[in-house]
């Protein structure tokens, strides 16, 4: 069996078995680009390594039969004082992975062999520099002795010599450093550092094969579904020397700018170096525009090669160069990372220089990292050092005075101040400051918690969980070591939950005609529809503009959370009277129908699903002693009784409580109010516009067949009585988020026209977790990689994904015409997204901001 | 198509057809006893009526055809003045049904006729006295008259007259009553009374098949599964009269003792009377006994007839009779009502007489009355009349002294006085003192709340959710209209629900020979096997003592409930080091080696489940600020620190938050300690008495594999760390609970011994509906016939059901060795049981008093 491949045996289609970066080099070979000669041990000898647990001998025999092919071609002797063959080694599995061993420069030289090799290249420094660089390496990286024990040594050289870069050393100080640390190798391995230079081929790679399984390699494939058994492969190749002399060096170039993704030669480089140099940032690397000026002919071979593998692999690429003695090698490409902007302009211009087709460029964007685009963002400088950091939970960036109150907040933007809200938690009392506020930053919450949901729909820099974040009192947070009271600045980063002292400006987004194109492709290709969540005429707006399909969530209760409507909702609850009860209705009633005719009119014709009342009601009452009184106040009744109300109300376990249609069996009035405002405002709606409104109405929260019968005739007399003869047609779906609601699907379906999967309260219901206190333990699941994604981010598929093919299979055999949406937060992930394609479901309703992530992973 | 069956034409097999009763006529007549000729108008033609809307020409040609019959076999004519025949009218289903159509007697009267009759009978005020009954019934049944516009009439004549009883008015009384009565029709009705009585029997006729859908019927209908297209039956018969002399009556007669079951003849009779007269309670009926005195050939007649009823019938008979001048006739058989004593009785002595056989004596017991038995009950006299009435949570009756705290109750414990607590709602924190009160009586809760469950679990009576029952202040409550202090007295079934402001006695329960017997023969014939929910070594021993094949749940955490193990509970949870969390484990390991041994002890080698921690730990802390002050006091620690661990381990949504073995994914000190108690015990035990004891370890609210087997390592590292080679067996468990474990049932079961269904949670999260809040609506849904059954009392087989059977298919196949138990409240609850023994279920376990009644249904 061949377990080792000369690059001039293989090619890129070879990747599961020579590691990404060992097909890429034999590609490159095979392209004939200046590749120094080299092979790959392919990841099938890493498994045989793991099942005999050791390096097979058959193995080891190729390894070596292989070095005589790269002694043969680079006329070079392994393990020769004459005319040694130096090589490096590195790891290079299927997929890039951290926790991998890093790469061995240098490897070959020995004691006697440097001495010879100084003379045969007749440059001692480069030799010695060479011998300590490998001693170095291979100590930290194959033995694991602590770097810090060599850095300590040259810093101490260069102290004492009174010297500021490594290459100011003097050669004596070189041979110092050697022997010292080979003392430090021997006193940490109990052994002398090895002389045997096959002994240190063999060992580094078995030390990359070890490396496969290192901890943290196990759990990033855990949590990356990446299975065990792909092993990782090595590479062992002929070096060529950046810091041979002062005509060498090394670098690393883009063939487009990684930043805007505009068609310019991209790249930095160092002379005088090896590759770690480039990295350790003690001397700053020169841009490639330079080695133009240096050496014209140089970069143009450079140049030649970045387009050549571009073409290639038909994208960007990311290419590691070296130079040695004026002669350029290519070490090592691969597909470059990039900025969202610079993805959607290369993906554009690729297309349009016919490199790749259009559904093409749309899977070379990634969806999820649309949304950056829409929102401005922090001109962070590199002096701007985060103090703290939560989870970020809605994108972008802003700069803003500290409040603590929603009210101070409204106040405040009275006055056209930006403000941040600083909360433990929100809760939809905040709904009207979160509004005008520019940022909010909670220090409780996940993803999925109020601030978080809320501050995503309405587009507002939002960091949550930020456990360095301490109340001192009302007035007073400790964030970090710093501490803040209302009024100071903060900036807040919701891309990265960094959290800064400093007053940072924005830069605001612009959509750029490539951005534009690739919706437009997406809208071309789509497989899957896009709605937006959305609940007032200015957010259905917004979703209009970034071309949402429709509203595939419009919650009402939204609409009462505002002061003067809370007010009214408080009065109903409270009311004690027919005629009190009636006359709130009635309130609420208008402020519906304007709202509803605000959202018919902005989304223009567009399908609306419009969910009726879902919280519990005790969610619109307050909470404190003090808030209650004042309530009692207000509505002129006597305090035991509002209290007794708010008692009353109060639920152990609301999720699980008197919420959804259960509220339309006990207090019918309010379906039926909200009924008659989508009815009479999409009436008026398409009288005053002219648009073709079908307003969808929908239930949330059945479980069961009479139940929901029940209330779908209640939507459906009332609805019927206010319509003449084809004035209007309307739909009545349901959500399916119980589990009962899929096993008893069929029969919902019958009496549905569609259904709208809430995924976030069935995911909650199928695993018995509740979304608010999922972080005192999920974290923690997700840490142990007992769980490999976040429930309430990506939707599970083996239990909740089983549950909606479940349903979707029950309904369509029940009611073929039936349509199925999502509307739970999954429906604007990415990962989420493919699996809802995969099971049929026709639309996804998200986030306005995440529309054209939605859009893109739609595709 | 036939619609109309003589008596002789039928038989008992035909109930589909004549209904219950109709049926039972036929077979009488058939037997040849004395049954008054009569017919049966089918169940089929009420579904013709419902149909045609109306009453088919054919369907009434064909009763006037069986009026024919009649009058050949009495020899009397229908509307004749001469020898006119009299008959009487009854609705009958194939099952009885409240809501139905009352009897109508005595039709085919009108004015001439009825003077004829007078002349006929020589008997005037006979003849007369008929007519009024009629008029009276017909207006009332038939037209809907109110009953109360008649009564009061015959109130005034009996007053102007100075009589007392009806008998007694003269027939000049009773010829003006008929003509008031008639002029009451005429005003109410706005036409004369009919004299036609062809269009009187249709008129009875309709009204009876009208019947089957009043509101009332089709209510009991939806509540009892009954079908709507069952339909109804119409029994004419021949009227003989009680009311017509001396020599006539009517009575009530059962073949053995209805509250004994002895078998003894029983019954109760009235002279010169009607039917309607026994029930109206004017005057006193006479024992049956009486009759022998007075008529012993009678007597004798009637005594033979029911032996042969309850020969034919193999059962106990409830035999309406009537005498017309001394000679008997019997008019309805049925099996009789009878108390759960009787029934056990009755079932075993006719096996004994070779009636019945062993599984049919089982099934003639209803199982859930079985709990009767085994408590004390309250002796109410009729002048112990309730103040108020909650629900019947768990049976039995007490009387006791009113406490409204635990303390107050254990105070009063030590002086021998007899308690009932008192509360809003009782939590964990209560259960020192609810071991020790003789009631429980709280304001809100369901029938699942936590009183009730613990209460139904140790046997102690208990009513919850009393509506009357108002707090005034800490100390004083009110009861209905009536005030209570601490120290009053107070009288309570938990049987009905009811509450008595009198101190009534208590009759103890005692078990017969009989009992015993049934019991012996539910185990010999029992498809399903009954363990027990113990959590102490008392409840052990009387789950041994009512022959609990094991125990199917031990709640560990409700060993912590008491007053110094939840004070190291506290500690553990609030220790601040290492060593101070170590210290609390193992004050908390010897209460639970001791517990443990104490119930292997008692359950004598029987198995025995143990669930590991269940609930979250803020259960075991304090809530309001007073105790939390006095919790860090106690520990000496700062009340901030103490406060703080208290609000951050508070929940949202407790039920679906940080529980079961999410706890030890995060503390796994805890079930360590658990595992490491139950092991320790088991060796213990085993040593100590030679039981085979082999612990189930049982692990709650798996939803995920990973996370099951993480826990499994854990509990199975840490026992068989304590176990030498073949020293002890044990298995592991889960718990079916969340949607998501029924989904992943084939993974779970390969890793798993057994399952135990959870289905009190299961039903939560299938349904989304926390069971704590579900009062606020699920009584609302059963009024409006939403749901037919309460949730939380018998399995929802299509929803909840359905889950079980998925997981049971899938757990069989992965691993056919498995077994399944079911622990929630379900498992005591007969209809659910007979769901379980259809699915495969292997045991149900249930509360201590439920045993027998599980017993029985699992045969």
């Amino acid at each position: 069996m061949k377990y080792v491949y000369l690059f001039s045996e293989g090619d890129a289609g070879m990747r599961n078995l020579l590691g990404g970066k060992g097909a890429n080099l034999c590609e490159m070979t095979r392209l004939g680009l200046p590749v120094p000669s080299g092979f790959v041990i392919s990841t099938d000898a890493c498994l045989d390594f793991y099942e005999k647990n050791g390096l097979d001998a058959k193995i080891e025999n190729q390894i070596f039969e292989a070095i005589n092919q790269i002694e043969k071609l680079s006329n070079k002797v392994f393990g020769s004082t004459e005319n040694p063959l130096i090589v490096s080694v590195r790891s290079g599995a299927r997929v890039s992975m951290p926790g991998m061993m890093d790469s061995i420069l240098n490897l070959g030289l020995n004691d006697s062999i440097t001495k010879s090799f100084a003379k045969s290249t007749k440059n001692e420094w480069f030799a010695y520099d060479c011998y300590r660089r490998f001693i170095q390496m291979y100590s930290n990286v194959v033995m694991g002795i602590d770097k810090f024990e060599f850095e300590k040594q040259i810093d101490k050289t260069k102290k004492q010599n009174n010297i500021n870069l490594d290459n100011q050393m003097s050669v004596q100080n070189l041979k110092d450093l050697i022997k010292s640390f080979k003392q430090i190798y021997k006193e940490k391995i109990k052994k002398p550092f090895p002389q045997d230079v096959k002994l240190q081929l063999l060992e580094c790679v078995k030390s990359v094969f070890l490396s496969w399984n290192n901890p943290r390699a196990i759990t990033y494939r855990k949590l990356n579904n990446i299975p065990d058994d792909w092993g990782t492969a090595v590479n062992v190749q002929r070096m060529v020397f950046g810091n041979f002399n002062q005509k060498s060096g090394t670098g690393v170039c883009f063939s487009r700018s990684p930043s805007s993704g505009e068609n310019v030669f991209f790249g930095e480089y160092l002379m005088e170096a090896q590759g770690e140099d480039v990295v350790a940032g003690v001397r700053t690397p020169q841009p490639i525009s330079h080695l133009k000026e240096q050496n014209e002919s140089l970069f143009v071979e450079l140049h030649n090669n970045a387009l050549i593998l571009e073409h290639f692999y038909k994208d960007m690429q990311d290419i590691e160069f070296s130079i040695e003695d004026d002669k350029l090698f290519i070490l090592q490409t691969r597909n470059g990372k990039r900025t969202a902007t610079a993805s959607i302009k290369i993906a554009v211009d690729l297309v349009k220089e016919n490199e790749i087709d259009e559904i093409e460029a749309l899977n070379r964007i990634e969806p999820e990292k649309l949304k950056e685009l829409l929102l401005p963002i922090l001109d962070i400088k590199p002096e701007n050092q985060p103090i703290a950091k939560g989870l970020p939970a809605s994108g972008g960036g802003t700069c803003g005075s500290i409040v603590f109150s929603s009210e101070k907040a409204v106040e405040l933007a009275k006055q056209n101040i930006k403000t941040i809200l600083v909360r433990l938690e929100t809760s939809p009392e905040d709904i009207e400051g979160m509004t005008v506020v520019g940022g909010i930053l909670t220090a409780h919450g996940g993803m999925t918690s109020h601030a978080a949901v809320v501050a995503r729909g309405m587009g507002i820099v939002c960091v949550v969980g930020c456990q360095n974040l301490e109340f001192l009192s009302a007035n007073k947070i400790k964030l970090g070591d710093h501490i803040f009271s209302e009024g100071d600045i903060l900036s807040v980063d919701g891309s990265t939950g960094n959290v800064f002292k400093d007053q940072i400006s924005t830069i605001s987004a612009t959509f750029s005609p490539e951005y534009n194109q690739i919706i437009e492709w997406a809208e071309k290709y789509k497989k899957i529809g896009v709605r937006a969540n959305a609940d007032t005429p200015q957010s259905a707006k917004t979703a209009f503009d970034f071309f949402a399909e429709g509203i595939g969530l419009c919650r009402t209760e939204h609409m009462f959370f505002e002061k003067n409507r809370i007010f009214e909702m408080r009065k109903l609850i409270i009311a004690e009277t027919k005629t009190e009860r009636e006359k709130a209705l009635k309130k609420l009633l208008s402020f519906q129908k304007s709202d509803f005719e605000g959202i018919f009119k902005e989304m223009k014709g567009k399908p609306v699903t419009i969910r009726l009342l879902d919280p519990p009601l005790h969610e619109f009452l307050p909470k404190t002693e003090a808030q209650i009184k004042e309530l009692a106040t207000a509505f002129d009744k006597p305090l035991e009784y509002v209290k007794e109300i708010v008692s009353k109300l109060q639920e152990v376990n609301p999720m699980m409580g008197h919420r959804g249609l259960r509220l339309a069996i006990t207090f019918p009035e309010i379906y039926q109010m909200q009924t008659r405002a989508i009815i009479q405002s999409a009436l008026q709606a398409k009288k005053k516009y002219n648009f073709d409104v079908v307003p969808e109405i929908m239930i949330p929260l059945a479980s069961d067949i009479n139940e929901f019968l029940f209330v779908k005739n209640l939507v459906k007399q009332t609805a019927d009585s206010l319509i003449l003869e084809n004035q209007l047609t309307y739909k009545i779906g349901t959500m399916i988020e119980t589990p009962r609601a899929v096993l008893i699907a069929e029969k919902l379906a019958e009496n549905c026209d569609f259904f709208s999967f809430g995924t976030n309260d069935l995911t909650q219901f199928v695993f018995g977790i509740s979304r608010d206190d999922s972080n005192k333990f999920l974290p923690e699941y997700l840490e142990k990689g007992i769980i490999k994604q976040d429930i309430f981010k990506s939707v599970d598929e083996q239990g909740v994904g089983k549950m909606m093919e479940e349903a979707i299979a029950k309904a369509k055999k029940a009611n073929p015409n039936i349509t199925f949406g999502v509307c739970g937060e999954h429906g604007g992930d990415p990962k989420s997204i493919a699996f809802f394609k995969k099971i049929g479901i026709n639309y996804v309703s998200c986030s306005v901001y995440r529309i054209p992530t939605a859009k893109l992973a739609g595709v």
